[in-house]
């Protein structure tokens, strides 16, 4: 109904089913009229001197020029001289926060049915510093590096997500009890920030008891915030109350604005091509990013379109043990609009 | 029936309900005919200098000569200059191997019933080195540390666990995606060890991966082994499948056939001296270290003695949701026998 000029983001489709899940995510947009110009990038087929890896420079200027931009599964091709995919945009783009809202999807029976949080990970340093050396023979040893500014920023982060959202709490996930220096200094920035927003709860949670704690009873849990390794741990352990990382949208934070959403599954090179894929990962993400636009009338439009083809059940894919195709699951969803 | 001398343990009652579970554990014993002397050691009330801790040099010793113990929930004293209690008992006594069988109890319920498994983790390096430091201000790294020879330890315990208890695969669980060099030496070893035991069946999970699993399916899972940080992270989620840490047995296994079997939940301080506590992480520890000193029948007429108690649900204690008094439940438990 607007005559402004669309919104130009980046859309990587990525390898295996992401192509056909792309699709579902731009017949769907367009179908809600989301404002939305995409400008498709692939995974070159050359490692690019200038990223030292399979992703081209274009590509991530692109990102850097729209500051959106929306993911499909990438397979990093084996082989040695070149940063995994994943890892290099997430230097590249200085992606400091990867944000996962994660709750029970009515109608999708689990174990669980009353998940209903938030993981912000630390997205650039910690366990994933990349160093690592042999010291003698036999014995090896990788760097985990904390920083103060990384803390700072990702709990900064946080404690602004839990406030725009109307969250209640905040709880800092860590291991100081051990690693005193390194999870203290995380825990050290996350008080600081904590000070500054004191209408937000805060604790601090050890991992290994977060962990049985979420297993017990996730609703114990609202936001939390964590260095790198326990935010890839944690983040995965969630998903999977709610039936797995088919159905959790997920979204990159960086620097100066950038949002980079992405469905963190596998490639399913098994089921590429065969129009059997879920996209609803990719879907949700495809939301996160247009809530961080601001697009919150789309965003509610399309969540609750999907939400409701899920819940009605007549319509699911395979991997949610129905027999739709994705087509199919697509057109339920654009029929729910 | 038999004349034999008894066998000398070291019992550790530990802090807070410390002493009345292992009341229990003893008064069950006892009714059982377990052949076994209890040597008592208490934390003591100052620094040992030749333990740098509040653990005697004597208690040490007492497990070393007795080369086998059971150990209550010890709480380490706040305040600067010495080591935690439970790291200087893993460090002093060599215990590498952390093991803890976790099933669903019988007419417990929680959200799983199928849980069946064992996780065996690494207990003496990896990201417990205490190696950490400022590198600048507001920079600091830890060091993970990863030895052939501990990881081959473990890895070898693990395998000869599986085989000796009838278990058809070990999975090693680790994150050598990331951290290649240390993880992924730590694979090499369980790879080296898995050949010698063409029987048992040999996979390799990454961890975030693998705590999606055991919340959607743990019965998906056998053995588990892995280094330090994620067997910490593992078996507290895993213990939350079956109702938490009151509910676990725990057994650390030490260089030259030595095992300290604990219950690792906390000392409960809110609630000791009340007759409250629940001994059944302790009394099942205990059952553990029956069955490493071979004596499985009693180890069998115990355990069943417990799960019956807790199945018929007459006499639970207030964390499984009954009333009773740790002594009710122990006489009921004797009353199973
Ligand atoms: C593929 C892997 C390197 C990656 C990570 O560990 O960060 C993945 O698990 C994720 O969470 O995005
Ligand atoms: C108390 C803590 C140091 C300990 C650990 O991290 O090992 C505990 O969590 C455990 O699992 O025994």
């Amino acid at each position: 109904s607007s005559s402004t000029s669309p919104i130009r983001a980046t859309l990587f489709p990525g390898d295996g089913i992401g192509p056909e899940i792309s699709e579902s995510v731009k017949e769907i947009f367009q179908a809600a009229q989301v404002p939305i110009e995409w400008e498709e990038h692939y995974v070159g087929t050359e490692i690019d001197p200038r990223t030292q890896s399979f992703l081209t420079w274009e590509s991530l200027e692109s990102v850097r020029r729209n500051r959106v931009g929306l993911k499909g599964p990438m397979a990093t091709p084996i082989g040695k001289g070149h940063r995994s995919l994943n890892l290099t945009l997430r230097k590249e783009l200085s992606l400091y926060a990867n944000v996962r809202p994660c709750y029970s999807l009515p109608g999708y029976k689990t174990r669980y049915n009353d998940v209903n949080l938030i993981t912000i990970r630390e997205n650039t340093e910690g366990e994933y510093s990349g160093l690592e050396h042999q010291v003698v023979r036999g014995v090896v040893e990788s760097l985990k590096i904390i920083t103060r500014q990384a803390s700072l920023r990702v709990a900064e982060y946080a404690f602004h997500y839990a406030k725009a959202h109307g969250r209640e709490r905040v709880s800092a996930i860590h291991k100081a009890n051990i690693m005193q220096k390194t999870d203290g200094l995380f825990l050290k920035c996350c008080r600081e920030v904590a000070e500054k927003y004191p209408e937000i709860k805060y604790e601090e949670v050890v991992i290994d008891n977060c962990c049985m704690m979420l297993v017990k009873n996730p609703a114990l849990f609202d936001v939390l915030v964590m260095p790198n390794l326990y935010g890839d741990i944690i983040s995965d352990l969630c998903a999977g109350l709610i039936g797995g990382l088919g159905l959790t949208p997920s979204c990159n934070i960086g620097e100066g604005g950038i949002a980079l959403a992405e469905a963190v599954h596998g490639s399913a090179p098994d089921i590429a091509g065969k129009n059997l894929a879920n996209p609803t990962a990719l879907l949700l993400s495809g939301v996160s990013m247009l809530r961080h636009l601001d697009l919150h009338d789309k965003a509610d439009q399309i969540q609750n379109a999907i939400l409701q083809t899920i819940a009605e059940g007549k319509y699911r894919t395979a991997d949610l043990g129905g027999s739709s195709k994705t087509t199919e699951f697509t057109a339920a969803i654009i029929d729910h609009l």
